[in-house]
């Protein structure tokens, strides 16, 4: 009988105590003390230090959050002040003035007509709304049997169950099937003639379509696909011609990733959802805030008696928090003064330039998908090799630069103020971590 | 022809500028500015003080969030400490160390066996994940066929479609019928024999169904209406003899505002929530935040190798967000070092008191319900007036008390730290704008 103990890796005690309470999402628990993951302390700019003070580029903007950087002295400044005045006060039948302030500053640069803003905090719940809103806005106007929605193959629009209802079942979610309402599908944007079959789609259904929802111009959790802005007009045109509604699930693509402020101004100023999601990067990173913005036309169909049945019944108590709205009124306005839109073109250049010449012909990469600073580099793993996705970015992080895949594509998706250096340190760390892998499985 | 313009009342500026822009939940828009909200501009203690200067008791905690009170010293310098550090680091396969820290002192402290910590922001969000959870158990199991969940009548669960699913359609939400999934539905507190129904059910129906999904102890949202510890108990009893899940919604009740910190604990310590759902007070009504605490059996469910189909595929942008976790840990150390959970029972005493010799025998008053800081004084208006839950608020808020109706029942519900003579504040303006509509409405 042996008196050795079981081998088993080292763990990091941060981790093991991380392991045994937190359950994070998305991540297997069994295996996660084995994955090497980075406990953060603390973060500066644009790195991350965890608590054994290694540095680490963030190159996935905190799973698409942050903007400026971390620890930005004017974004810490807004939290601070108004903690000096409230942190919280409920919008249900009151209001907050930094809630104004922030909901104002929103309505001016928003792709909305006469935008009315209904906050929530998670982004699924941005999601919610909109559904919600879009079915009841056929109810009030007395128009039946508008409750169906159509949206793309590969759809990802959160977790809650209407979010993974209008979702196209991606991450093995088809189990909760039973739980799901059901939804028109039309291709996504990985096949070519997706707007013409979207367009065809409302057309033909347009009597029991309460509302069609896309992810503007990128779906991000289905692979880093990328639309044509043409496209996103011809859509945009066919939901207005037909009178039905269209949400935009601006959650991820929102605030500056693109390029532009939001994604659905690429397809032109006649493109208006009556419905635009927003989440993420509202707060620059800092703070859980979500936003509902409904057109005027959406806003009246819900006007009637007090406490009558038009009245939207739907609220969140953190809805409009005080310190998010500081914190995202803040990082509106230095969004404009710091001209980070431009940095973001210059940058994504950058990217798009040095991908193409560093990582594109290398052995295991199949596709680079690139708009603004959202991108996406297609594994090519060769036959019989596994697990490509994660290998490459575990080796990512080990050489200080986080990144993490969707399967096997490596997004890449950094703050919109990362210089030139570190997209090349970026860059050449990913094309690193390939040839790695590659050769790993070569032997 | 008249040049008379058409008569309106004067709309306060700031309220203006909000129906603008914010459209608000639970709210009737075309009718918000003339009810004389409250816009809040700062806060003290207990006290909100709006854009004007004047200031009111917060007699619902900012919509059941707020437990010590507004600007307190020391949870406005963990905001600080932390913002010092990381605003926010994601959870998603990588993990954040003050979020580890206060999962550690939520999970010593909530009536879960071995807890591990789902993290989101919104408090629906917690309720889907507890379904979702849940629901994948079975699966995970390979148990087919346990597709239902067994609610309460009048039960309130949040907003989004999974958590309205759950609900029973209160507030004119029937609307949604076609988005929602079936539930077994069983009678509620309002029925004196809602535990021997449920267990009845339980019973049953233990081969088809997930979980159970109650509010412990209070249905808050249908009117604050009490059951008995010693019903919890056999509900929780009849789970574990059947196997079913029980999920327990405290999301309104957690956090001391009961009398003890879980309204759970009240029925006994073999009442053990599988999936316990958390928000609002969990930081001291300061920052978005909700958890759902799973027990160690239904999380052990889900391991399985890395990147399987065990995996709980679920996840939120901010779940575990810095700044929220450092608030809310030291919210959890305030509320023992304050031993706030003393001044709860002394305070409900004084308030019980002072309802029954104060308002129990208005005209106008039908019953009285509480348990620690949760009352809802239900109105009895007189044949043909309307509106008594609305009128009797806002007199209360015409003079200095904020509260807010669920229907014709008034709650009060006042932060943990509150004083007796604020309870009798509170009670008397009360009486007065009962006193006051049942006068109006005599004439």
């Amino acid at each position: 009988m042996s008196t050795e103990p079981p081998s088993s890796p080292v763990v990091d005690p941060w981790v093991a105590r991380d392991a045994a309470v937190v359950w994070h999402g998305f991540t297997q628990m069994s295996t996660y003390p084995d994955s090497t993951p980075v406990i953060v302390d603390r973060a500066e700019g644009r790195e991350l230090i965890d608590v054994n003070g290694t540095r680490y580029f963030d190159g996935i903007s905190s799973l698409w959050v942050t903007t400026l950087g971390h620890h930005v002295p004017e974004l810490d400044a807004a939290v601070i002040d108004q903690l000096g005045k409230v942190a919280h006060a409920t919008l249900l039948g009151n209001g907050s003035r930094v809630t104004v302030e922030f909901a104002e500053a929103l309505a001016a640069v928003v792709p909305v007509a006469d935008p009315h803003v209904l906050f929530g905090s998670d982004g699924a719940v941005a999601v919610e709304q909109a559904l919600k809103v879009a079915f009841q806005y056929w109810v009030n106007r007395g128009e039946a049997g508008h409750h169906q929605f159509i949206a793309l193959g590969g759809a990802y629009h959160g977790d809650t169950v209407g979010a993974l209802s209008v979702g196209d079942g991606g991450f093995g979610t088809t189990l909760f099937e039973p739980l799901r309402f059901p939804v028109i599908r039309t291709p996504g944007y990985a096949s070519a003639d997706w707007a013409a079959k979207m367009v065809s789609c409302i057309e033909a259904n347009a009597a029991t379509v309460a509302a069609v929802v896309i992810e503007p111009l990128v779906q991000g959790a289905s692979g880093m696909l990328m639309a044509d802005p043409a496209d996103l007009a011809l859509v945009g045109e066919a939901c207005r011609s037909s009178g039905v509604l269209l949400i935009c699930d601006e959650v991820a693509t929102g605030f500056g990733r693109t390029g532009k402020l939001f994604a659905s101004e690429w397809a032109g100023p006649d493109f208006r959802p009556d419905l635009l999601c927003l989440g993420k990067g509202i707060t620059g990173g800092y703070l859980p805030l979500s936003a509902t913005v409904a057109s005027g036309a959406v806003f009246e169909a819900f006007n009637g008696p007090d406490l009558s049945e038009a009245t939207f019944y739907h609220g969140h108590s953190y809805g409009g928090n005080a310190l998010g709205c500081a914190v995202a009124l803040r990082h509106l306005q230095l969004m404009d003064e710091w001209d980070v839109l431009a940095n973001v073109t210059s940058v994504a250049e950058r990217l798009s330039s040095r991908l193409s010449d560093t990582v594109l012909d290398l052995p295991g990469v199949g596709a680079i998908r690139q708009r603004g600073l959202m991108a996406g580099v297609e594994l090519a793993p060769p036959p019989g090799s596994t697990r490509w996705g994660r290998r490459v970015c575990a080796g990512a992080v080990g050489r200080g630069v986080v990144l993490r895949p969707l399967g096997d594509v490596v997004v890449i998706m950094p703050p919109l103020t990362t210089t030139w250096d570190e997209i090349d340190r970026v860059v050449d760390v990913l094309a690193r971590s390939i040839e790695t892998v590659w050769a790993e499985d070569a032997r």
